[in-house]
């Protein structure tokens, strides 16, 4: 293949190629094209999703629940792939967790997390037998009025804001003041109160931070967030049956990015373990992850338009963009702009001949795919690949922008 | 009022107030959100869309013409509204054309701009005899190409990225290597190919940013441009009957932002209007403004779903966040994140009383509408609005991501 050194070869070398052209599941993209009938279209691979949690189970003691955070990539057909996978669904919203219940997933496998939620989504969540976790003391009893009303106990986990703080995340979510959880000091008398309001307490949902690509530093996230749920313990009002210690396990995007050492993460986890298990023998340890378990399958696959030059740069025009890859054009939430990792999926054995700048179809000068990107000789009609695709993509862009077409999405 | 002495009152002032409750049209906040059966939601108000148009005819030369950039805010009763207060609608993508074609507006006084046209975008743009901004002479021939399978001469004027910068911008889409237009330089030769095309050459689009607060940098602009129309005007195969010099004129966002000087814009006009009506007396002259129309008649709405304190700090949790209105959260192509003039709209004769951020109910901690505000003493169930919220708000927002329910749109 040509030579992109800067972007982790694991990346490019994951799909297979069938005649010069990338494919995802056996298929190759511009034979995929013709099935979608449309050009942007998101590719997840299926096979590359079960070998996703293959690995991780083999990597990580056996008694850990995955838990698949479907915020991540909400599909339909994903999560119910997904849910034959797992043991858990983690949703965000009303309809996530609609979603989370057409699979076959039982509904006490599926956690609702969020710090909004509003007295409609606890009610549908109670009524579902699904468990909450509380964001704060006014939820926990808005929680329970909710309850009251239907004649079931809720169930609940506390959703925990941790007392340290994790380093070398791409999203801080815990330590010091957050909009998430509950303050871990002021966990014990959040308890108390629980006690006392008929809800059936499951345990604790403790998340530092995501897309982490450090095994030293989850490993060290790992063993305070058992530390922590040990010493909450302590105030709860049952045993918990539950220990959720987040995820955050993060995938390389970036020229320079390494992968995840998985091992490392397993080899801390095969220690804490037996701990846990000792002075919590009921309780499910659940490991949550959503960008790692998807994020790599994934393809956003669009097609140039045009080709020009302005003033000495190469310009390839697609019909793609921001509107379905934000993340990819560096408007969300990113401080420096990078490039995701993108190729000329049709010619992705011929060597990198041209510099350009990859831009989607808007009238505007931040719809950029690649900034200065070494491709093949592209041309109209080819295919532009963004790769780690799979998380976070078209559900996390605007759409609507512009009122182009969305992108459709194919699990293969 | 209470103080927020860093955003400009005008924007707070704009809006009416009945029994302490910010209205729209009328219509109180809180008895609107009954009305519209949800939140979140954008409220838009009829009689600001109409004032502000008064004031740019009020303002500018009278000759000049005024197009409305419908992507600024593509709700179909808000382009029908605009429809009937401009002369021409500029659109960028079929579904947009599709709205305007809806309107009244006759269809040779809408234009569509873009640099990923895609070949059936053409044909139905050609088909609805609108006319064509030209991004590359690749689109041209593909263009002409369309025309003759439809047996239509396309309706097409050259957009042009100029040879001059354009300064403080908000955002610059002109000048230096540019993916939009078609160089000034290179203009002359892709006139002569034009010629030879059997296009219906209309005239000329020059743009050179958005977002401009400074009235004597549009200015600046502005001639410059009418100076590049007049030089490239000696090239075109036929006399341009209408010359497009852009907009760029921008609105207060943040706090210290002053609003456009409007008389001087105007002024100036007023000076070139009779120098490029001698030389070019069949030209309209077209100001096309998306942002500046429809801004900051808009707010958008959510509603208080928690009050919560972590570590010191308050968070008022919304029912909305950044899939509604992605640029108030900072994350839509903003290097710093400053916040966007945001108020408790039920308590908007409250005193200032808490310093909060205000956040929406997603899981992620870019989810912020305001960082450190000062508000009046939010409790659940309050309207949190967000103002200078017409204009790239709904369709700018990545409305799927967590799956929650879109926003509603309403024109009062």
């Amino acid at each position: 293949m040509n030579a992109r050194p800067c972007h982790h070869p694991s990346i490019f070398d994951r799909f297979a190629r069938v005649g010069g052209c990338l494919a995802v599941g056996g298929l190759p993209l511009n034979r995929l094209a013709a099935r979608v009938g449309q050009t942007p279209f998101f590719a997840y691979d299926r096979s590359l999703l079960s070998r996703r949690v293959a690995a991780l189970r083999a990597a990580l003691p056996p008694s850990i629940h995955l838990s698949y955070a479907i915020k991540a990539n909400p599909m339909p057909a994903v999560v119910h792939h997904m849910a034959g996978l797992v043991d858990g669904l983690d949703v965000a919203s009303a309809r996530e967790m609609a979603t989370a219940l057409d699979t076959p997933m039982p509904a006490d496998r599926i956690s609702f997390a969020g710090p909004g939620k509003t007295d409609d989504e606890l009610t549908r969540a109670i009524a579902a037998g699904i468990t909450l976790n509380l964001e704060s003391p006014g939820e926990m009893r808005r929680a329970a009025t909710a309850g009251q009303r239907l004649g079931l106990p809720p169930r609940v986990a506390v959703r925990v804001n941790p007392d340290f703080d994790v380093k070398a995340s791409g999203m801080q979510m815990g330590g010091g003041p957050k909009a998430f959880g509950v303050d871990a000091e002021t966990v014990p008398a959040m308890l108390d109160e629980l006690a006392t309001l008929g809800l059936d307490f499951q345990g604790f949902h403790i998340f530092g931070g995501s897309q982490n690509l450090n095994a030293e530093v989850i490993a060290d996230t790992q063993n305070q967030t058992i530390d922590l749920a040990l010493r909450l313990t302590e105030h709860a009002p049952a045993r918990p049956r539950v220990v959720n210690i987040g995820g955050g396990f993060g995938i390389p995007y970036f020229p320079g990015d390494e992968p995840l050492n998985l091992d490392a993460v397993g080899a801390n986890l095969a220690r804490l373990v037996p701990r846990l298990g000792a002075a919590l023998p009921e309780a499910r340890i659940v490991v949550e992850l959503g960008r790692y378990l998807v994020g790599e399958a994934g393809l956003y696959v669009c097609r140039v338009v045009d080709v020009k030059e302005s003033r000495g740069k190469c310009f390839v025009v697609t019909d793609g963009g921001l509107h379905h890859q934000l993340a990819a054009s560096g408007n969300f939430g990113q401080v420096v702009r990078r490039n995701y990792p993108l190729a000329i999926g049709n010619r992705i054995d011929q060597p990198t001949e041209i510099t350009a700048e990859v831009v989607g179809c808007l009238c505007t000068p931040i719809d950029v795919l690649g900034r200065t990107a070494e491709l093949a000789a592209a041309e109209v009609g080819d295919l532009v690949v963004v790769f780690q695709s799979g998380a976070y993509g078209k559900t996390a862009s605007p759409n609507d922008f512009l009122s182009h077409p969305p992108p459709r999405e194919v699990l293969v």
